[in-house]
Order: structure tokens, then C-alpha cells, then sequence
């Protein structure tokens, strides 16, 4: 196993209509997570990935278990807990903002994952723990399966990568802020955005926001910008790396996870920053041209006809 | 107002097919709960019904109030909760098996729901109070909604009438039964299925259960027998009435709570015990015409027909 | 051409669910039409048919031509009123019982069919003109049209084909009652269902049915007895012809069109009385297989071997 | 009550796809109706209102009275018509060209909505009567009825509101601009169009329309110019009031009623002219959001947010 | 009959969504083909148009025939292969890229049409017979079909009108440039893409691919240019004619056929090179304004009114 | 790995409505193999199983490795053949009859499977190699590889379980009957079909079938009866074995290979024959209780509670 990564991941049902929801009249359903959004992505690119969670043991775990391993990813860790539902969400879209979100995922499944939940050898023998700051905010005990699993690859020389991807329907900045920075300060390589930047650091200056997290320990910085690529930064370079032009954004979600997914790869592939960053852009990039979190995520093949590095790809 | 009832309604989600929900691509958006099948029944046979409970401050709290409002019940009592979520059901169906059902109620908005929520004058100007037994059954605070209503209505002289409606998927039965049996003692009209008497007095025995009931203060108990009619028993008389024959059934969900509907409808225009039963299978069965649990209730001139007390309808 | 008819169709709307229209959220669309359907059925036995009526000119009155030309019919005689709009029904059903019926036809373009609408020359050369008693109910125009139609036909001597399919929604039976009587006086062959004897006759016994229109001056009677069969007479003989045994009739509507359709179909082709019948019997059994008006239909191959005359048919 | 408004809401059904409607497989149902958009664009700002038409006693009329009185509008005065159906529209998309219209609206329940209807208590116990031009070109009868309730109001010193709403497929202008000039010289407050002044008045030019129609004793009048926003003047004050802009509209159907509805809402308020058009602006932007006639219309805390009177709004 | 074309016409399968087509859960039926397309769209502007090819004796190859026969076309010389299937087609579409082709098509029905399936009395018969380059990339027989209909109509001096659409999936340019360059040399009327003659004459300038195939022997030589319109040229003028501006483009399939059509359609109408031309961009910019290939052609009034010749055409 | 089975899986399209699928406007995507059923049902009761088949480098490939990889089966030795595509089946339903297939497999990738394909170390590892009758009526490359298969088997004391499963669609009774018997005749487990033993032997009496099949060199043959159960011997004794009685059958289809994994899964847990074919007959029962070929085969602990012996399931 090349990379692991856990948290939660849940059942999303999209309406079928812009609008609010109780004007829709059915739902889609399909999963999300950023985490296995990570997994997926780098499973597609080649890469051997484990992904674990806590799931219901309902219909809906049985889901969101099939959807995971079926996209190639190893999911033997995957803990049910008999007594909590699988977490859900529903999106409610207007016109071209960002979607509302309905989350019932309180008390579910994945918030009780604790640090006891954790295969010491599992982690211990893969390159890159891939985290999120999604998952300390789920409970105390997920939040101390965090710093535990931190604990582990850093005993085994496992990098540690992490977004920290804040979510403030799960908790409010006071509280988050302190928590975030420690996980990143025991990071190697940190992967987060110029608005996270600002609620974690106070500047969304990328060159800013880099240079205060290298001070605090990490090795490699990457601060997503969006559709303008990234601003990069290790040890012995750093650089702004732009993005891919896509004529028609279908739906951006997911592709901040590609983005990780993407950078990561370049990463185990053994690239320069530069191309892993670039490698990041376009996994981002391709993820936005499809409607769907995971759906988009290139193949190894695919993203190098995308970037430009082979010749026309007949997807 | 005439009659008053108040309970948890949900969103429900039906899947686009048979089988395990995991396979289930999409699903259709309505509503569930028993009391407001119950007011919506009596308020399409024409009676000024209230219904009220606790919503969550989301979409799926205002799709159920404007559901109901629409439907021509007074909701003019419904509170609203927004610290807690609108709870959500869904329906996993196989074959002609009852279906599996997966809820997402717990610490919903309704199970807030307590004794300092009601409206005194609101429930003492009715006729009747229809209370299930679910309501107990969804928080202690809940519990003590009950229990204060039935003080008030009984203040009053309001009639109250009851609906054991078990639910062993919310409390187990050693928790249930006393509280159930203490409700059912305060209760004028007992409403109860044949499987309920026999796991809250030990018989399915129509006559038994009845005679059980009245000796712990019931004026009127019904005991319903699905698709045979029912059992009724008051004061004065006592009687089996036979059920009406449904050639196709679609969907009996809805059925007992259209019973409930029908035989109060039947009181409250003052009918004799017989033909208060015969309106409740009526309307039962009518509700079973049609799948989902509220759209076949009748009204008025379409239950006199089916019932044979008038020519043909033309629905 | 070998047969023609003349009628309205529509555009029907079927819901997407059964109970109260007011409940469903889509409706399909397709077409309805007891004399296109007769026409469709005998196109797919290998007959040549002209149907044609007077559309709307709007998207509703290109469907339903489209449709039909679509199906092989002869649609050159169609017509179009730019002052009215196409007829539309939608249809409500409820378990197994008969669908309701909404109409919005009164005024419709087809209504306004006349006799000058009439091209003798295109009717007096045929072998069959089959007529309903759908079309005398649109208006007093549409039912000049039909006597029209009747008289060109009688002077050419194209045998007159009747089915009076009365629909009470469109006039009560006092109106129709007479204006059916001379039709059927006039017609050479009547295809006529039990409870329609009953209507016009006063009888449901087929043979009192029948002698009852022989005496009257048709040469050949049917009485069309559903599942059963039917029950069929000519100048020459008379026999009960028994129907086929369908396992699971998905859907009944279009059975009497089909039946009417195969019956002539065995005319045409100079068979005797009986095995007419049976093809009737067997076009309108195929349509039950098949939900729709229309669509189950069959080809003179699929009936043959349905009917047993040939080995297996793979549809 | 606060204000009340009458007219025709109809059935409306949308195709799946754009294109020619013979094309579409199956349709969407919902309502349409300016009169029922303002009422509850009205009732969803806070404000007590009621609305009236006449329905066909079938499944279409009792879907749009549960639509209707679910978004929390009193339906007390709606009348029934048991000789008519109740009025359909389809809608026809191509690109973003305006949709074409079928209507089946002739000889509707609405349409035969008279002045003998009214009931004169319920009009003269209001603030304002919001009255369109849609309703006169119904019928004489319906005519008849905003003339006659022109004449309640008056009489009770109820605020008269209209809006024009020039549907060319319902009468010509010939026959449509002195009866839409003899409501307009009636009414207080008088919402326009800038190509409905051009029809009434021969000038598109907002300052012209303005006066025009002030010197005809309208108090107020407002001159609707779409995502430009409006000019509004009154005996007071005359201003060019800016639209809010909408970076992807997804339809804008319903802007003009809730333009309407956020303007009546800021008078019944008690505001001034310029910050009552602010309102109109927000609230037909907000629909725009939004496919759906009526779905976008905001609450009163989600107006205040997005018109930047309060902080964000967590829809 | 005026024109006449043959060549595969497919079941066209499109997903529910864009993305990968593994995720798609559902597919939606049509038909797809160049020729009937070309077909079609003549029928529509008001010409006697007649299609031909073999279709596999099943559903779908029943469902192709129905749909171009409702059109309108002449479909009398359609042929059946009982041993081989109709061809499928899916698409797969990923934002404003042009979609990924799926095809099942190798060996069908349409790919065995050889010279000796031509009615040359048929062919003979008419002013104008349309052949595309996909016909002869199908299979040696077929190619065979379309040099024999070629001869048939020289010797009948019937204009032979020629499109190369090239399909680089079915055969590669090497074996395709000499076939096609042969068909070309014998065209009358050459309606070619600016990329096909890149591919086939080395030059995408469009006076030099005219020049090109003018030498070799047509008499009309027009070049697409799509929403920019075309460059025409016969032995008499030469011209670029401007196409019309379409705000929002909702599907670019079917427009290239669109052209051929409206420009043949202006031929038999006996116009001048640069109105034919006009003909040609107005109906390609109709087919655009719908989603579906065929859908949005016009007729004859609408192109008229499209294109500036007529006043507003109300669809 | 305890079983490997192999053979084509393809793309099965469900119409939207029962009927001619010329008429069906859309189609639902899932997947069909005859061995990857088993394989799927037997992963779900707790084996560890093995599947591989070739697929196109297509979606339709991807989609179906996601699927059977998603329920849990190694899917680590298929092979992709990028010159051919995915085969895929249509059905078309008619009332309750055996749907009609339409294929698209002829020269399907999987019909390119060889002897040449097979990993011989992968087949000897384990316990029961399965094989069906449909594989080597795909080609003659597909019959090799299935007398390779058996023979790496044999030499390793894998256990061979054959299923006739004739598809008189693939090839004439003339060529499969001497290629089944003899790999009938290599098999220890047979697993037939009563009308499989009448093609195969010329008798449908499951006793006489079983003499046959235990003569040839099989020593357990399983007679499958439908509903009724099974007939099963080996060479310690036989016995007929009722199934279970199904309320209400959604689709039959999966229930074969259900009970064919099942009785498997009784052989490797080491159960007599009775109660392996016990299993077989639940397996069997419960796919039929859900529309879909897989989505019925249940878990262990769910099969134990069918066939009685645990307590009640909770699905």
C-alpha cells in the first residue's frame, strides 16, 4: 500500500431541480467524502490506496463500502458500528453560487472512530497518511484517532499529508483554529487554500501563508488557488504553478480533493514540486468538467494527454 | 376546532424500485406520520382539524407544514426548532414483506417537543385529542407533552381518544407497555390493532381485549382487524363489523390511521357505534387503493358511495 | 388502400404513480384514439388503412400525426383547424378499477370535422369505411360527417363497419341512443359489446343482441364479450368463439379496438365467421399483454403463431 | 387581512427538454398564475393574504388550492364550477428565446368568474387590491368582476394595485388597451411593463409612461425595466431605482409578480418610494435564482440579506 | 420524388449526464444517421423526400423505420437483414467538448447494403440523390452500393449531391482520401467541412478546397464554416455568406446535415448559389437551438421567418 | 481464494415500461453474467471468490469491473481486450412471460477469451472451479479456455461445478449437445435444469437425469426444479428437496445461479447434500424476491433466517 487515508464518508442525495429542496420532487443518490475522494483519485491514478471509516451496519455503509472498493480502493479497515447510522447529506443548488448543505450526520457511524479503531501496521507500512481537518471536527474520540494515526506514521517515517479543509457546519473557527494548526505543524506536506490561509494564519497571501507553515515544521507547502493553480513551496524551491483553462465548469466540487490527490501522486511518482503541482492542477481541473465529486478524476493515462505530456486522449 | 392531534411527522424517502436500498438510484420525496394522517383524513371528511408539532428551521421542516396547511389543517400551533434537523425515514420494500425502514429521528426537532410547548386554550376548545402512542415513545420531554395534554383535554372534557401504535424500532416493549397502559387508562377511545392488544394485555382476542380496556376506564374501545374490519365495543353495545373487499391492494400504509380517521369522523356526527366502525373501514380500505399513506383518504360524498350509503362516485 | 376510418385522436397523459391526479408529479405522453387505434392495429396486420381527422395546428395535432404516419397509416387526408386546439385526456387510476377520465376536447379541432371535410373520392374506394360512435357524440358537424361518410360508402358499395363505443361523458344516452340506432341500421358489419346491448337494446344476451341488429339490416354482428370471448353471427351461421387466456393482463384499454381490428383484418383476408373471430379475439387479447392503447398490437406473424395457426414466434 | 388578489392559476406543464413539444416524452406539473405568484410572494414576506378564482371541481382545481393554501394564502372565497374544467398551460423552451405557450384555458372555471362572485366584506376589509389584466381579457363576466370589486375597494378606501399583464393570446390589443387604460385610471398604485407602456401609451420612455398615468390619477406608479431594475414615482418623489445583478438566472418567469409583491410589501410597510422599489428589485432578482414560477420568492429575513440590509443568509 | 438518400440510420443512446457513462444510470432512446437526418429536415421544408437502408428485423431497427416514416419521408425501399442486428450508438459527453462515441455497429444490418439492393427505377427517378462518405466507410458492399447508385444516377442525369463526412472511427484517412476524392469527382454538389478538406486536399482556406474540387469535375462546391457560415462557389459566382447568430447554442449536433438540407432545398426551389446558402446557414442554426439532432429543423414558414424573408413566426 | 468461476458479463439495458422496446423511451443500466452471479452471491454468504472474463478498454467494461469488484470479488485477473467492446443484452418484457433478449456480444471482447488467457497458478489454488455452458458457445478461443481451465483443475484436485445454462440464442442443441456432455462428463458437481436434462438426455425426469450424469463420471448432480425445489444425489445418497415458498415473485431471473452458489457454498462449509441443497433452494428463493439478477442473493446471516435457521432478520 502506497497511501492511506480515513474519515467520513456519506450518502448524498442531490434533488433534481435547482431550487429549495421541499420544491424538489426526487433525489439522486451517490457518495461523498473527502477523504475518499483523495483515495479514488489516486486509486484511478495508479496507485495502491486503503481508505477506512466507520459505517452503519445499514444499507447505506453497505453503499458507500461498495462504491470504494468497486473504484479499486483497499477497504479491509473498514469498521461497522451496529449502534449509529451511516451519515447522510442532501445539496440544494441555486442558480451558480455554492450549494447549501443539510447534513444528518451528527452521532453517526464514523464520529465514534476513536484512536482504539486504528491498525498500528496497517499505517505504519504505507509512504503517505493523507488527513483532514474534517475528521477531528466530527467528535473528541475521531479527533483523537487523528492525532493518534499522526502518532503511528510519524514513528514509521510515514509522510504525513494534510488538508485541512474546515468546515464551520461542523465547528466554529475558535475552536478548530488550535486543532488545525497543531495536526499541521506535525505534517509534512500541507495542502490548503488561500481562504483557509486567512482563518488559520490571518493572510491570504500565498507566499505568507507558506512561509508561516514552514516555519511551524512542514517540509512542503501548497496553497490552492482555484482555477490560477497553486503557489508551491519545499525546501529548495518554490514557485506559482498555473492552472488549466476548462471552457465549461460543470460543477467544482471534488476538485480541491483532486487537486491532493494529484500533487500526492506527483509526490510518490518522485517529481520536482513544479510537476507535481501540476499533476495537482490537472486532476483538479479535469474533476471540475464533470458533474459529480469523484466522477472526474482522471486516469494516469488521461492526465497526461490533459496536461499535454502525450499525445490526443480518446477518453 | 373539532379535533386536535399532534405528533413527529418526517420526510419520507420511497426508492425507485424494489430491494436493497444500496441498489436504489433514486428516491421520491413525501411525507409520514401517523397523527397527521389522522388530521388529514378528518379534515378531507370535511371536520376543522389542528395538527401541530416541532420542525426543524430547515427545508424538509417547511415541506411538511406546507404539505399539511395544503391539505386544509390548522397548523397554526406548529413550533419550530433551530438547533435540531426535521427527521427523515426511508422504505427499503421486497415483495409483498412488509417494508424495512431506516430513520433518521434520533434528537430530531420533534422529540423536543415538551409539556411548555402546548397551547392550553388551544387544545381545551376541541371535541376530541387524538394522541398515539408514538409520541411517548420519541423523548421523555415528549412523553410529558402527552400527559400534560391529557390533563388539559380532561380539564376540559375533552374526549381523548387513543392509538397505541407500537413502535419497537423507537423503545422496547418492557419500556412501552407501562406507559401505554397508563395512557390507555386515561383514554375515552381506544383505537388498537389485535398484535398490540396481545402485547399489551397478553391476548389477540377482540372481545378480551376490549373488555380489558373498559375495565380500566375506556368508554369505547375498537379493536381493528386490517383487512376482516373491525371489533367495537362502547358502553352500551358491542360488535364485529366486517371490513370492505379491496380486489387490487396497492399500499396499506395509511390504512389503520384512515380506520382512526373514519371511526372519530363517525362520532363526532354523532353515529351509533356500529356505523362509526363502518365509516373507519371504509375509509381503511379506501386509503389502500392507493399507494402512499395519505393521498387515497376519501372525502365525505366519495366515502358515502364506497360504503354503499350513496350512488356512484365519480372520483 | 383497403380500409378507412375517421375519428379524433389525442394526446394522452398518464401519471406517473396511481391515485389523485393532484398527487402526481409527471405524466407520460402519448396518443389515444379508438379509431387510429383500429387503423395502427390493422397497418401491423399488412393491410393498407387511411385514418384521418381534423388537428390542431400546434405541437400536440404534429405529435399525434407523426404517431400515426409512423405506425404506416395513410395520413394524407388529415386536416387541420388553425382555430382550435388538439384534443387532450388524462387518465387517473386506482388499483385495478377503470381509470377516470379528464377531458379537454370540447371545441377541439376534431370537433369541427364536417361533411364538407369529406374526400368521396378517397372513401369510395376502399373495401371497408369503419366508423364509431365516438364521432357522432363531438358535434352536430362531426355527425353530419358520419352520415355523410355512410352515404358515400353505401353508393360505392364499401361495406360500412360499426362500432358504437359509447362514451357517457360526451352525451347521455338519450341523445345517442336514436342517433346510434340509425348508424348501426345502416352498417353492414356491428361490433358491439354486451353492456352497449344493454344501452341500445335492453338486452346483455348476445343472441338477442345480435338478432336484434340483423333484424334492423346488418349482415354481421359481433358481440364483443371481453375475456370471454365474443359471440358472432352472420347471414350464414353463428357461434360462440371462445377467447385466449392471458396469465397477467397488464392493461385492457385498446383490447375492443384490437379486437374490431383483427375481426375485419379476417374479412379482408376472406375468412369465415369463426376464425374471424378468433383473430379478433387474438389481436384484442395481445393488446392486454402490453400496457399502452396501442402497443402490443401484433404483427400477422406474432398473431398466427399466438393464435396456434404457426410454431413459436420470438417477438 | 392585509390584501387580497383574484385571477386565474392554471395547471402548467413543463416538458423534459427543450425543444418542440411533440418531442417531449413526459411533462412536470405545477401552477401558474400572476395573481397567485404576488399572493405568495406576499404571504412568504410576512403578509396576511388572501386570493379567490373560480376551479374546475376535479383534480387539477384541488391541486391548486392545496399549492396555494399550503404556501400559507387564505383560500376561503375560492369558488367552484362544477360544468368547467380548470385551466391548462404548456410551456415550450428553445434556447433562451421565451418559451411558447399552449394554452387549454378557453371556457375555463375562471373564466366564468362574475361580479356576482364577490364577496364584498372580504375585499373591503383589506389595504389593497392588487387586480392584473389578465382577469378582463377572460371573459365579460370576469371583466365584470374587477370592475365591480374596482368598485368595492373604492368605496371602502382599499389601496387599488394593478398591473397590466398584457397577454396578447388572450385578446388583441384593440379590444385590450381601453379597458386596461379605464382599470388603470382607477387604480392607486399602477406596476407596468416599459413594452406595456409602449402598447397603452405609444412610449417606452419610464418618465413619459410615468406621467401619463399620474395625470390619469394613478398615485403611484412603478415602471418595471427587467435586470435594469425600475423607475418609480409618486406625488412625492421620482426615482431610477437599480436592479440587483444575477450572475446566472435560471429563469425569469415569476420576476415580474414578484416585483410586484416586494413592492406592495414595502408600501404595506410603511416605506418610502425608493426603498419600496429596492424591495420589488430584491424580490424579482431572488426569482430569477430559481427555475420555477413561484419557487425563488424569498422570506422577509432572506430579502433583508440579499438586498444587503442585514449579513448573510444561510438559505 | 425529389431527393432521395440512404445510409445507416442508428438507436442513438444518451446517458441521463454528462461524465464517464459507467455512472450513468439511464439512457435515453433516439435515432441518429447523417442521411435521414438530411431527410428529414428536407421532408420538413416541405420537399417528397426518400430514405433507404437495412435495418435488423428487430425492435429497433422497427423503432428507426416508424420515426423517419413520421416524418414524412418516403421509406417504401427500406430493407431487413434477419441476421444481423441494427447498429447502437452511445454518447458520452464531458462539459463543451465534443462527446465521446461509443459504437455497436461493426457488422449490422446497415453495413451488408450492397449494389444489388438498389431499385435503380427508384433512384432514376429523382432530381437530387445525397450520398455521404459514411456509407462506403461501413463495408466493401456498401461502398459498392454507393458507386452503383452513382451510376444509376448519371445515367438519369439526376444531381448527385455528396458529403464526406468523414468518420475517422470507422476507417483511417489512408484508405478513406482515394474513395472519397473518387465520390467527390463525380458529385455534381460538394457540401464539405473546412477540417474534411484539410484531411482530404491539404488546405483548410476555403476558396482552395472549392478551386480544388472544382478541377476535379463538380459544379457546386460549398464549404461549412458552421456559426460562421459558408463559402459557396458554382461555375457561375462565388461567395461567403454570412451564418446567423445564435445567443445560446444548445446542441451542434445536426447542424452540418441541417446545412446540406437547406442548401439542396434551395436548389430545388430554384434559387440563386448565395440564397441557397442562406438556406443552408438558417437551417443549421435552427438545429442548434435544440438538444436532439433532428428536432430542430424548421419548416419552410419558420426558416422563412428565421431567416429575415417573412415577419415573426410564432412556433 | 476458495472458488473461481469465469465468463462473459455485459451491459444489460431495462426498458422503462413492459412492451415492444421500440415504444420504450428509456433504458436502466445494471449488469448480467451468468458466473459472476454466483460469484457475487457466494462473496455475499462469506467465500472468498475469484472472477475474470475479458472486457473492452470501454466504459462499459470499466463499469462492469467496478461492480463485481465493488461486491467483494477478486477481480485481479481480468483481462482487457482494447479491439473489441463490451457485450451488451436488451430485454423486452411482456406481462408476466420470459422476456425477450436482444444481444450485441457477437465478437465481443470476452469472446476473445483463450486457453492462452487463463493464469494456471490462479486456478489451482483453489477449492471449486465453476463453469457454465454459455462460455464455450461464445467462440471457439472461449471453448478452449474452458477445456484448459478444467484440465489445470484436474491436475490440482480442484473440484469442477458445471451449469449447463443452454442459451439456444449462442448456438444450435445439435452443436452444444456433445461439447456440454463432455464437459459434463469432466464435472464432479453438475448443476442442470429439468429442461436442460430433456435437451441434453432426452429426459425431464430429475432421477433418470441424475443416473445419466452419475454414469458419465459426475459424483454430484443437482436436478434444479424451480419453485419446487430440487432433486439431488451423490454417491451416498438422494433426495428431493422442497423449496420455499415465495409470496409474491418480483423476478426469477438470478435465481439458477443463486442456487447454485448456494448449494456451492453448502459444499465448501462442508454440509451433506440435503442441507447444501437446502441452501441452494434459499438462495434461489430470496433473488426472487427482488427485480434485478443479483440484488436479491443475501448474506449468511440472512439466509439463515429464511430457511429457519436463526431467529427473525432485520434487513
Amino acid at each position: 500500500m502506497e497511501v492511506i487515508t480515513f474519515g467520513e464518508s456519506m450518502v448524498l442525495f442531490y434533488p433534481d431541480a435547482t431550487g429549495p429542496l421541499r420544491y424538489a420532487t426526487s433525489f439522486r443518490k451517490t457518495i461523498a467524502g473527502a477523504e475518499s475522494n483523495v483515495a479514488i483519485a489516486m486509486a484511478r491514478l495508479g496507485h495502491s490506496v486503503g481508505w477506512f471509516s466507520k459505517l452503519g451496519a445499514d444499507e447505506f455503509g453497505r453503499y458507500i463500502l461498495s462504491v470504494i472498493r468497486g473504484e479499486g480502493v483497499d477497504v479491509s479497515r473498514v469498521l461497522t458500528d451496529p449502534a449509529r447510522n451511516t451519515g447522510l447529506l442532501f445539496k440544494e443548488r441555486f442558480g451558480f453560487s455554492n450549494p447549501n448543505i443539510y447534513y444528518y450526520r451528527k452521532d453517526s457511524a464514523a464520529s465514534s472512530l476513536s484512536a482504539a479503531d486504528l491498525d498500528a501496521a496497517y499505517i505504519s507500512g504505507v509512504r503517505i497518511l493523507h488527513i483532514t481537518g474534517i475528521t477531528p471536527a466530527l467528535s473528541p474520540a475521531a479527533r483523537g484517532a487523528v492525532f493518534e494515526a499522526i502518532r503511528i506514521a510519524k514513528e514509521s517515517n510515514v509522510l504525513i499529508s494534510f488538508d485541512p479543509n474546515i468546515r464551520l457546519k461542523l465547528w466554529n473557527i475558535e475552536t478548530a483554529k488550535p486543532i488545525l494548526l497543531e495536526i499541521a505543524s506535525k505534517a509534512d506536506i500541507l495542502l490548503i487554500g488561500e481562504d483557509e490561509g486567512k482563518l488559520l494564519i490571518g493572510t491570504e497571501v500565498p507566499e505568507k501563508i507558506a512561509e508561516a507553515f514552514m516555519n511551524k515544521g512542514c517540509s512542503t507547502v501548497v496553497v490552492k488557488l482555484g482555477k490560477k493553480g497553486c503557489y508551491a513551496e519545499n525546501l529548495k524551491e518554490k514557485a506559482y504553478v498555473e492552472g488549466y483553462l476548462i471552457e465549461k465548469v460543470e460543477d467544482t466540487v471534488g476538485a480541491g480533493d483532486g487537486f491532493s490527490a494529484g500533487f500526492l501522486a506527483g509526490i510518490l511518482r518522485g517529481l520536482g514540486l513544479r510537476e507535481a503541482a501540476e499533476y495537482g492542477n490537472g486532476v483538479g481541473a479535469m474533476a471540475t468538467l464533470v458533474s459529480g465529486d469523484m466522477e472526474g478524476f482522471p486516469t494516469y493515462e488521461q492526465l497526461m494527454t490533459f496536461i499535454g505530456k502525450t499525445g490526443y486522449v480518446d477518453r
